[in-house]
């Protein structure tokens, strides 16, 4: 054994090699052991959360922008509480690993009626509910732990989603041994006959016929990003992106086509990805979200796709392949000979309407002058709602990362998110889009985010209840409504002061214009901004999507 | 069918028998369709919730009051958040009705990726995570909704947990017939010959032995109070309950020997449970925290014990007996003969030590306050720290319903839970015990709570973060530190006014007096306490607990 040397802080050492700085989590008496080990460690900063969910929904956006996250709660009552978030995290590629406490060895080998139990003396409940939204789970014990601790990190990270680690507080504190060196086998490899089988197949179809691109999230998610810039640097064609892979390309270029999403896109982008001759469709994954409830058009012969772990021209499959190994066959086949651009339309000329800028704020003001006021490279976080819909068609700067979660689509997750963005991302502001249904939901992480002294901008849209509900059914229902929270006080109460947080409210076009203009110029602190808008003033995504899912 | 009458409608008439009148939830996309048939129906008022979780714990305690409970979810998101809250449920015996809307059955069938699922087109895999924390499992169809709907609720009536049930949104609207009568089928049934042979193994073990009594919660769990208290009526015997079962039995009376709590009991109660030669061990699970950690020294020779669907004298087992029939059987045999009372100490004098009134205020003073502050006829809800083991030693008036949760433990559950209580118990006040790390995690239901015009009188702990982890381990942790509220302000942020709360704060006894003095003449609005105690300062039977955690 190495002397002092214990479980917890293997874990600890193996998590750091991957950058992460932080850990989120809510202390809980199972878990008491391994805190004392996190609090002794100098590699990682501990990050109480308000509650578990809310630490999911931190470790999901930190997963998103570190490539690894981790989560701490106690056994029962605290990882079930987060298990939503593990769920969104699984359905969105997003690599966290969870942690839980759990009671001692010897009480569960003598099946003891514990508190946090459902006092039947088992103990494997809930790692068995886990399975079901964890792509890799371990019971540890003082004997398997080193192995186990590295088969679970090694598919989380393979994978890009969650996993599971059970760590009874006995074990945290067992004796090990260092590990030998880095974690070995975390490269996703192809089979190199598949690849050229591939390269072959997509060369003959792309011959002599117009191309557009349409990827999405999961290029970003499955580390293949670099290859899908490249593939555009050595191209001339259109491509576009779905709104959940918004910021994964530069949004500026002329040769971006916009936002697709089925019969709900702009015709510019429609003819780009649905009339190519071939589409390359590259980590996209259409959920009805993203599709305006599945009305894309999109021929499956003319389609070269690229997705986790295989790729296929038209019907036929060629895996195992990484996916950035597919795209890098692509850019190789770009190299050889020049693609013919699927034809692109100008960018329409839209003449902003002349507006009272003192008429109550409307939605379609709000999205674009917030879309401008983002500047270069900020985190920009977007509910599943209101906010992600409006948001969506707007370009954002490169270099930006947007958070959004079309699959998952839990409605709360944005505001823990924006912690766990602001800590991954220190000098990248974060900007949270979020409603006031959505925010009731996790507002008490304001607190933390004031107490880590993080500076983010927060826009609240007050739109008086559950927007998205109200574009599908019952607009004016009581179901629909919520209890209205007097958010200017909201920051004082979670601890804010003069000297960390502006709180600001905009009614019309000119108040959100200077509320603008003092967040920009209020980089040290949390800017807080209530935006007022009419409750049934829907984005049009939004009731494009609204109507197909009536 | 019946004109209009839709499986949505079935579901409510049926719940209805049971005497719910309130449904918790938040709505979504996929139970909008039921939420309209909710929207419609006059026997029962919609409570929409600031999020799942809480929605979970307010059902929670409603079905501890009422019997029966449901709440209304969507699918993934919305069931995931609220499955800690139904897993405390199941662990300590609430029978809640979960319905979960989910996607219209022809999207399951052709395995569509949608929103709110994990992607892969699977639909059950949250069912079968309920699967572990809930007793009885549906997913309706318009053919099975009757005989499905009437299975699992009769399942969760009769075995006092919770139940879930998957509602398509065309299922939730087809139509249906209506229920030729009442439920049938929810009795609890005994075999007459395991009574009978229950009944002559009791009569030989209590003869002429002293006899003492220790109920527990799973009494009231398992609807057997009534038979109980004719039990103690018929005798003359001295009786205890352990901490979860507060409030089953007549605290005031000379004959209860207070609380039962192992080796942290004060001699009185130890003495009455311990050494009387036949115990009646009525509705009790030992657990970890009611034990002071198993420290209870109990032989299980002399015990006769009642637990749910078995009865047992010594070692020998009868079943199946209804608890309801054991006990009534043991009234019985208290009728042939009188038994021999376990002789029980008087109750000790205990002086009330000189305080400065306005020196700091302590949790031993608090508490003794508290208690006698509350009146006949309260529910007192207290949270699984410093609140539950504060007021545990405590004796409540007769009609008081005590609410704690020392099998699960969910800190946070108690500020939801005052609203499941104070809806299904509109003529008896709710008292609230919390402290300020409890608090946070679902403080946004004050929101709620004040919506629906609710008279709560909320005691606030701020002790300054985590105590009952700082007892266990880590004092001085900063990860037992939470960010500091402004508690004073939190009402107002949650939409309260000076018509409808009161805000109150005491860091002395005598402010506390003052406080407690309001609080009694203000019945009409919520009155909330913030009670400030030092960060260290531990009720007596914390400590003892927390000795036997670490």
């Amino acid at each position: 054994m190495s002397e002092g040397y214990r479980v917890g802080d293997y874990l600890l050492d193996r998590i750091a090699e991957f950058g992460v700085t932080d850990v989120f989590g809510v202390p809980g008496d199972y878990n008491l052991a391994f805190m004392e080990i996190i609090d002794e460690n100098p590699k990682v900063n501990w990050i109480g959360t308000a509650n578990e969910l809310n630490a999911s929904y931190a470790a999901d956006a930190y997963a998103r922008a570190r490539g690894l996250s981790v989560m701490v709660t106690t056994y029962g009552v605290g990882e079930l509480s987060a298990i939503n978030g593990t769920a969104g995290s699984y359905a969105e590629y997003a690599p966290v690993l969870h942690i839980v406490g759990a009671p001692r060895t010897w009480l569960q080998k003598e099946q003891k009626v514990l508190h946090h139990s459902l006092g039947d003396g088992q103990f494997d409940h809930f790692l068995n509910m886990a399975r079901h939204v964890t792509i890799a789970q371990a019971k540890l014990t003082a004997q398997n732990a080193a192995a186990e601790i590295d088969r679970v990190i090694r598919e989380v990270v393979l994978e890009s989603r969650p996993g599971y680690i059970m760590l009874p507080a006995d074990v945290a504190e067992a004796e090990i041994y260092r590990p030998a060196g880095p974690l070995q086998g975390i490269e996703k490899t192809s089979s190199p006959d598949a690849v050229q089988a591939f390269k072959e197949a997509a060369r003959d179809h792309l011959q002599g016929k117009t191309v557009a691109v349409l990827a999405d999230l999961i290029v970003d998610r499955l580390d293949a990003t670099e290859e899908l810039h490249s593939l555009l640097e050595h191209t001339t064609i259109p491509y576009s992106t779905c709104a959940w892979g918004k910021s994964l390309v530069d949004e500026s270029s002329p040769r971006f086509a916009g936002i697709y999403a089925g019969a709900a896109s702009d015709e510019r982008a429609r003819a780009a990805v649905e009339d190519a001759e071939v589409l390359l469709k590259l980590g996209v994954i259409f959920n009805d979200s993203i599709t305006a409830g599945f009305t894309h058009e999109i021929d499956p012969n003319r389609v070269i796709s690229v997705d986790s772990g295989v790729a296929s021209v038209g019907e036929v499959m060629f895996a195992p392949i990484a996916m950035r190994d597919s795209i890098q066959t692509l850019v190789e086949l770009a190299q050889e000979s020049e693609w013919k651009p699927q034809p692109l339309a100008p960018i329409p000329n839209q003449k902003t309407p002349e507006v009272d800028p003192d008429a109550p704020l409307t939605q379609e003001q709000l999205w674009a002058l917030l879309a401008e006021g983002c500047t270069r490279g900020q985190t920009v976080i977007a509910d599943q709602g209101t906010s992600f819909y409006g948001i969506a068609p707007h370009s954002l700067p490169t270099n930006s990362l947007f958070i959004g979660q079309p699959q998952w689509g839990s409605i709360g997750y944005t505001l823990p998110a924006t912690l766990g963005a602001a800590l991954a991302r220190p000098d990248h502001r974060a900007v949270l889009l979020i409603g006031d249904g959505s925010a009731q939901l996790t507002l008490q992480e304001l607190g933390t985010i004031l107490r880590e002294g993080l500076t983010p901008f927060i826009v609240l849209v007050n739109n008086d209840g559950y927007t998205v509900e109200r574009a599908i059914r019952g607009p004016e229902k009581k179901y629909n409504d919520i209890q209205p929270y007097n958010w200017q006080k909201v920051l004082e109460t979670f601890g804010g002061t003069p000297e960390n947080c502006v709180s600001l409210k905009a009614t019309t076009r000119r108040e959100l214009e200077e509320a603008l203009k003092i967040a920009t110029e209020t980089q040290d602190k949390l800017v807080f901004l209530e935006a007022v808008t009419g409750r049934l003033d829907y984005p049009p995504l939004l009731q494009a999507l609204a109507n197909s899912a009536k």
